[in-house]
């Protein structure tokens, strides 16, 4: 189905201008003012129309947990998580489309699943998380989270000898389930792409994260890890390779322009310059790094260095939402306190840039989408500036980014198809969705997680708390 | 009228439970399980009550330039604000009227408006934004901001000599009009209260604070004042007094307990210790004072010394929202960057407290408000734990505190009134207002601000930039 958006509101070079935009089988198919009516004709008076935006890094079933996980720093959270961690493929696709559609309602037209494995169900895992995102059409990248050492090996030893079980499944036996899961998902032109993802250094040995490299090539895969997100892990970077995790992942070859790195706390200024030379991408989650005391990333330093940035909610149990106009605005907005130079800061455009042309880069499609272009994929978010939220009337950019946007996404299209109409989506039935969710948990406030007993001690002696 | 919430989930001390509340005139009257039915009937299920939370520092007029202010660090942001300030009466009672609606809409019953005064119209803009919080009926605090120093004289001078013009009207004559504007609006038992607010050390002169202690010590009023909200305001504290503002301000009597002080980015220790000592309270506004790079306020620390902190969302220039969720959220997990030891952290269940009897103490009115109590003041919120962000069901206040809540706010009493049911404001026409606000702004996106340009360079130079 065609559309023509009529009277839209479209950033120019620095200013905004109204406009028509046809919309013609998958793609932008022209933008001028005036144009003939193809399709169904969508007003878009009083509505600003951006590209879409790309929550670059999350964890979708997460969501089952949001709330609820304790105030603890990423290991101790990690490991009361997994204490409580859903095992159970009905309630992955719930999640998933509960992720889908809170990151559609704002602003996003692209999801990262960096996708939890329930042990032993692991290919239906990824089915029932495919199955979520086809059905809302969101563009999803399904990023299979594997590792192949134990949880309690990714805190530091220090002066301490500690022995850690041997993971259940084997490093060969984990690849040949990412490769089984290329060969049944990965279906780049319907929507849906598999990604290698080791979860990071701190639990993956260096054959996984080259068994990885190995499918990369031989697919054309993008690639996904976390990098340096705590202290801790900076830590074991040094116990473990003698180096910075940046360096060893430059060393064993994992860093490329297809690799998109969540989190990038604690790296040095040389591991900067190493991103950009490998033209890697940084996902920022801002607000987990807060909630988890994780650091304040340095984008700014960053951007000066050229590596590209994009914006993810990451996991809604380190958040606790997956709303993607909060990521963007808190991830803009926190590093003024990082540089007294203002002339360095984010502006709303950069933020806007960063979000979609930048979360198309780190997903190798930067030819594709991330931007209003005639011939790019129509994934496009149209916004309703008459909401209150976005009034009184001044900069609508800035408005979005800086304000607190409610109800504000209008229409959503996902490769041509228009998936949210006046501000619903209409590709599943949201309520039902709510009623799934209420049914299947419960209110509770107290729980206890005995892994994070066992470590926690630990985890204090060697981070010198 | 009277009103009884049936089966509503409330807070225990470290659990919920479901009961049934009694609002009756303007108190809660009871909270029991089963109570009999007097009065209106809401049905509470599903739904969990809280306190009001109180907005503890806003500007409400900004709301005509919120996404638009450059960014900028406090004094270069203030020097463009001033420019494009509206000086109009009935603009102000729009955006008192958005200020209201969008803090009663995020879990606010309270807001504390540091209210900018069009010159020469000095009474009629505080008469515009008090009827425009009567006509919401949500509980206000009107500031009147005052200053007796032009507000170049905010920028330290450092070795260069600098000339301000004189401000234009008298210390005695702003002192004058603040009195009367008690005379005429302080009606407490109405839901309208004027407190003394000289904008800050950094534009005010030690009579004005003086004159605005008089005043307190009179009509018994609160007392407000910005506070060493940047790098500057610290510099210009010592080439003023020689000592820290905290020192200065405790040495001419301003800091008591019924002293609020927004911002507190840059404290030394016996600072803290002194706002400890005088009970004064810390109004927390993470938002703008990470938009304006102004700094982590030592929140944290100030727990820790016993110090009463409150959240407030600032003025919508500098946040650009009146989020109150957000500013609670953001205010709560930012601190966990700044100590490693997660046992300081601020849990969900601390930053309810904060941001509702918090801000009740910080307005002298802890016994009456802040908290669910028989005999309190019934200003509270029901919120809707069927919304999607607040679904799967875990623990509501994490939910609420750590997610992103939309439109969870189902219905508000303010002094016993219900003034929002259904999650729609039923004081006023809410999509009126929105009307008003669209007709009577226009979409902009470049202004240049002549003052900023005649100021920045000394700015750099001095601020070492």
């Amino acid at each position: 189905m065609d559309f023509t958006i009529k009277n839209a509101l479209i950033a120019t070079k620095d200013e905004y201008s109204t406009t028509d935009v046809h919309l013609v089988n998958e793609n932008i198919a022209a933008i001028s003012p005036q144009l003939e009516v193809v399709g169904t004709v969508i007003n878009g008076e009083n509505k600003l129309l951006l590209p879409g935006f790309v929550n670059a890094h999350t964890h979708s079933s997460e969501m089952w947990q949001r709330g609820i996980t304790s105030m603890y720093p990423l290991e101790l959270w990690l490991t009361e998580l997994y204490d409580f961690t859903p095992l159970d493929c009905e309630k992955v696709y719930l999640s998933a489309l509960g992720t889908a559609v809170e990151t559609l309602l704002s602003g996003g037209t692209s999801v990262v699943d960096h996708l939890v494995l329930i042990p032993g169900q692991e290919l239906e895992t990824i089915s029932s998380a495919v199955r979520a995102y086809k059905e809302v059409g969101i563009r999803a990248f399904v990023a299979p989270l594997i590792q192949d050492v134990s949880l309690s090996a990714g805190i530091p030893s220090g002066d301490k000898q500690q022995t850690h079980e041997p993971y259940f499944r084997s490093t060969e036996a984990t690849l040949e389930l990412i490769e089984e899961a290329v060969r049944l998902f990965h279906k780049p032109e319907e929507g849906i792409s598999i990604l290698v993802a080791p979860t990071g250094m701190q639990l993956c040995s260096d054959a996984l994260f080259k068994g990885c490299i190995e499918l990369s090539e031989k697919y054309n895969l993008c690639r996904h890890s976390h990098l340096l997100e705590t202290r801790a892990q900076e830590k074991l970077s040094q116990e473990q390779y003698g180096c910075t995790a940046v360096e060893h992942l430059k060393h064993i070859g994992y860093l490329d322009y297809r690799t998109s790195l969540a989190h990038c706390v604690h790296l040095t200024d040389s591991d900067i310059a190493i991103l950009a030379e490998t033209k890697s991408t940084v996902v920022h989650n801002p607000l987990s790094n807060l909630r988890l005391g994780s650091g304040i990333a340095p984008i700014l330093k960053y951007r000066q260095a050229g590596v590209n940035v994009t914006f993810g909610c990451d996991g809604s149990s380190s958040n606790d939402s997956q709303d993607l106009l909060e990521a963007i605005k808190i991830g803009s907005i926190l590093h003024n306190v990082t540089d007294v130079d203002y002339r360095h800061w984010i502006t709303p455009r950069e933020s806007v840039t960063m979000a979609s042309l930048g979360g198309a880069r780190g997903l190798n499609m930067a030819d594709k989408l991330g931007s209003l272009d005639v011939g790019k994929k129509a994934d496009l978010v149209l916004y309703d500036l008459k909401n209150l939220s976005l009034l009184p009337r001044t900069d609508p950019i800035g408005l979005l980014v800086l304000g607190r946007p409610i109800n504000v996404v209008d229409s959503v299209w996902v490769n041509g198809k228009q998936i949210v109409a006046d501000g619903k989506v209409t590709t599943i039935d949201v309520d039902k969705l709510r009623e799934e969710l209420f049914n299947q948990s419960q209110w509770y406030t107290k729980r206890q997680s005995e892994s994070v007993k066992a470590v926690e001690t630990h985890y204090r002696y060697v981070m010198g708390i």
